[in-house]
């Protein structure tokens, strides 16, 4: 999994039909250190996740592997909101301090 | 899933028989702010895009998950036409506008 | 999928069983202008294609997805002999001009 | 597999239900002369790993192949603890030295 | 599939039970012209390869299409010893010249 900021969302009314409704989002991933990253995916949100949370995705056939995902042509899923983490000790982020 | 530009598209006519008559058509993928990069992708379209669509494709074991491409030797799909999407609040695209 | 030219060809004696006898091509990536890039593959060839031949090929469990390939240990597959594709409405490449 | 270092943990209360309460370690992917390099994963940990320790983590389905991942949407899992490793006939790197 | 070589071995005792006992080893990738690159991976080796053998190695769920990987959290396999190869019609590597 990797780390990401959910930063916007996608509307698209056009798609196939096994995708279903689920909110399309769009995640900046983040390095270790909490930086953003010039790379970016979007994915289905499986935990109600919202703008500016820090998120966990999973990909390829991990992405189908939630109750709203399963059988869906999604590559990309939100399967965590991130709390904290930490890095060599270090507290990197902390959701009630952002 | 990444976003895409549809830009042209792929003739073959020797082919696999499991890949079928579906359309392969040649992808220009979008950043978050829709700055073309220098990556593509030849993808099935599930969805009836057309040239200059901007749409969702899903690589891997998920490109086979729609009616159209299930058990195909198939690793990217076009399942979405995108009408419109922001990014930290602001709208980047809009189909309508464009 | 992505476009690339068969280049070459590998040859290996030992191998895993369930690989068989199929011909391993080497694949020269090329880019949606025909450019060709500094990455290749090695791909099982499952439409008879030959030296010189710009091809199609998909990668993953996709590439398992042909008659030939099912059940092989093998991650890419050459699915089509491409005859032409265009981009932004021009032609970039003919078969039967090359 | 590649080779990383746990370098740090996520805590993530909500997520998907079939993510279950498995350790989320975070991974600094080292190169074969055991460099740090500039990429991380986040990966269940299914061996007991703790910070410090070199490990093994497999990606993509096989990071669904373990007893704790199986059915998980899980993308990443560290499968071995490193004790060592050599390159070239010269030890790299030996746990019991580190 | 990609090439690579047999640099090294990796040897952990802690590891999950589905692994099993497979012989580790650290591929580095080479290009198309036989030049290596910076970048390798740890395989399991299904075909009793060893240290300077140039191989053959598939990736992701292919990677458990091998008798002795199967249901196994692996994503890396060496499926076939190289023998030779060629590009544009020039032998490249020749194993019984080396």
């Amino acid at each position: 999994m990797l780390i990401g900021k959910v930063v916007g969302s996608v509307v698209a009314t056009r798609k196939d039909e096994k995708l279903g409704h689920q909110k399309l989002l769009l995640v900046q991933v983040h390095d270790h250190t909490n930086k953003p990253k010039e790379q970016y995916v979007v994915a289905i949100d499986a935990v109600g996740s919202g703008p500016g949370d820090m998120v966990l995705y999973a990909t390829g056939s991990s992405a189908r592997q939630t109750t709203i995902t399963e059988g869906r042509p999604c590559d990309a899923v939100i399967m965590a909101v991130v709390d904290s983490w930490d890095l060599g000790g270090d507290n990197v982020y902390e959701k009630w301090k952002s």
